[in-house]
C-alpha cells in the first residue's frame, strides 16, 4: 500500500507518494500559494492526481493521505484554523483533499508537530520516549513528546518554544510583539541580524566577509566560523548559547531525553553544538543535562514524512 | 474502608487515617528525624498504629497506605532513591511499611508529585487536563499534569521548576550549585534575602519595619507590603515577576491551564499575582496567557491528601 503526504509550507509545498517505511517514491515540489486557500489546495489536489497518473495508482491503492500544515491545526476534523503566513481561517483541509482525491483516511497536523511525529516513526524519535523537536530556521518552532506521545497541552497549543524568553537584560524585538524570545536571539534570523550588525561595527569582519566572497549573512557568518574566525566564531557562540537557555528549560520541566533539530540552522549545528552545551551545562538542573542533541536525520523531508506517519498505526 | 497516609517532610512528619473523600479523620505530627531511616520509619509505624489503636481499626479496614517522601521516589516499586535533607540512599520505605503495619497496598510518590495528585483528587486539579503545581517556600518545587497524568519525564526526574533561570544579569547563588534559578529568586529564600538587604541598605525601611514590631523576613516583608510601604511592594514585585518567568516558560512549553500554588509562600500569592500576571503578560505567549493561578485550597495537608489519594484509583 502507499501513503500519499502533503507539506504545505509558508513558501513551498511538497505533495509525494511513498510506501509504508517512508521511501518517497515520487514528489513535486511548488510555490505556496497565499492568495485563496481554495486554489492552493487544488494545486495540491492536481499535483497528487499527477504523481498518482504517473504511477498508474487510484485512490484504492492508498492507506491514505497525511497533511501537515503551517499554523494551528485541529488534529481530529482535520480543520486548519489558522495559518498565520497566509491569514487563512478554519479551513476544512481534510474534507477538501478527501473529496477531491477520493482518499477514505485524510489526517493533518501542524507542521513541526508533524515533524515530531516524522521523527518517531522514521527518524531517530524511536530511540526516546521523551524527546523535543526544534525547528530552527527563520523562526523557532516546536514540538514536545512524552512518554511517546505528542504533547499539545490544555488548549493544543503546546511546545511554542520559540517564544520563550532567553534575555531580559537586552532583548530583541520579536515578530510575536515581545521581547527576548528564542525566536529573536536563537534563530535564523538572529544569526543573519548579528552577522549584518557585527558587518557594520567592524571593518575587519566585514573585509574577512568579502574577501571570501560572502555576505553578511547566516551563511556568510557560519563559513567564516569555519575558518576560524573570531567574530563569527563569537555570533555563532551568542547564538547557541540562547538555545541552550531554552533547551535547558525544556530539561528542566520534561526532563527530556533528547533534542532533534531540524530547519535551515540545523545545517550549522556542528559550529553551534559547543555552545549550546555550554550553556547547557550552566542553565539546566546538573542531574538531568547529560541529554543527546542531535540533526534531524530527516533533512528537509521531515515534516513531509511526518505528514505520511500520520496515516500510519500508532 | 479507611485510607492510611504519611506526610514525610524535611522538617516535620504527619501520620493520618483518612476516609475515601479525603477527610482527615486523626492525625499525629512528630519532627523528621534525619540521623537513620530505620528509625524515622519506626516512628512513622508506631505513629500509625497509635492512630489505628485510638480508633480500634486493624489494616483490614484500610484500603492501602500512601506515602510522600521528600526526595527522588521510584513510584512502581515504592524505594526512596534518594532523601538530599536527610542523605538517606536506596531505602524501600514501602516494604519497610507493608511489613511493619500489615497493609497490602503501600504506595509511595514523591512529595511534590503527591501534592498534584492530591489536587487532582480533592482540590482544584479536577477542574483543568492541564496544570502545574507549585510549591514555593524556602525552595520552590515543581509537578507537571498533562492530559489529566502527572508527567514524569524520560527519567523520572520531570518539574524541576526551582531549577528554571529567571536571571541571567545578576543572579544569585543557588543551594543547587547554579546561578539565577528560580529558587534563588522566586521563593520564601529570596523573600528573606532581599527583605535583610533593604534593610540594611535604607534605615527608612528598617525603620519601618521596627515601628511595626516586624523581623527583616518575608513575614515581615508582607506584613509591610499589606500596609503600603512601597519598599516592601517593590520586594514583593521582584519576588512575583521572577515566578512569573519561570510560570511563562511552563505555559510556552506545556500550554498548561492553570498554576496551583501552594507552600509557605502561598500565603502571600494576594500580594504577588499583580507581579506575577505582569510578568506572565510580558513574557508567555500571548495567546496562551490567560491561565488561572490560584493558591492551593488544600494548603498544609497537600501532600498528605496527595499521599491518601496514590492508594485510590486512578
Amino acid at each position: 500500500m502507499y501513503i500519499a503526504a502533503l507539506d504545505i509550507g509558508g513558501t513551498k509545498t511538497i505533495a509525494a507518494v511513498l510506501d509504508e517505511k517512508g521511501k518517497i517514491l515520487a514528489q513535486e515540489k511548488f510555490p505556496s500559494v497565499v492568495a485563496g486557500y481554495e486554489t492552493h489546495l487544488s494545486m495540491c489536489a492536481e499535483s497528487m492526481r499527477c504523481l498518482m497518473r504517473q504511477m498508474g495508482l487510484t485512490a484504492d491503492d492508498f492507506i491514505g493521505m497525511g497533511a501537515a500544515l503551517p499554523g494551528i491545526v485541529n488534529n481530529k476534523d482535520g480543520v486548519l484554523i489558522y495559518a498565520p503566513y497566509a491569514d487563512w481561517e478554519n479551513v476544512p483541509v481534510a474534507d477538501i483533499l478527501r473529496s477531491e482525491l477520493g482518499f477514505l483516511k485524510v489526517q493533518c497536523e501542524n507542521d513541526v508537530n508533524a515533524c515530531a511525529i516524522g521523527e518517531q516513526r522514521f527518524g531517530v524519535g524511536k530511540n526516546y520516549t521523551d524527546f523535543i523537536w526544534m525547528t530552527v530556521s527563520t523562526g523557532v518552532g516546536g514540538a514536545v513528546v512524552e512518554s511517546s506521545k505528542l504533547v499539545r497541552g490544555g488548549y493544543g497549543f503546546a511546545g511554542e518554544l520559540g517564544h520563550l524568553k532567553v534575555e531580559y537584560k537586552n532583548p530583541a524585538h520579536c515578530p510575536c510583539g515581545q521581547y527576548g524570545c528564542l525566536e529573536a536571539h536563537g534563530s535564523g534570523t538572529a544569526l543573519i541580524r548579528e552577522t549584518r550588525k557585527r558587518a557594520l561595527d567592524s571593518t575587519e569582519f566585514a573585509k574577512a566577509l568579502e574577501k571570501m566572497g560572502l555576505k553578511p549573512d547566516g551563511a556568510g557568518c557560519a563559513a567564516l566560523a569555519r575558518a576560524g574566525n573570531n567574530d563569527a566564531l563569537d555570533i555563532i557562540d551568542q547564538v547557541g548559547t540562547y538555545l541552550g537557555r531554552g533547551i535547558s528549560y525544556c530539561i528542566n520541566i520534561l526532563n527530556t531525553q533528547a533534542v532533534v533539530i531540524g530547519g535551515g540552522v540545523a545545517a550549522s549545528l556542528d559550529l553551534l553544538l559547543p555552545s549550546i552545551r555550554t550553556s547547557v551545562q550552566q542553565n539546566a538542573f546538573k542531574r538531568m543535562q547529560n541529554i543527546d542533541i542531535i540533526e534531524t536525520p530527516l533533512g528537509y523531508e521531515a515534516a513531509l514524512l511526518g505528514a505520511a506517519a500520520l496515516v500510519l498505526e500508532r
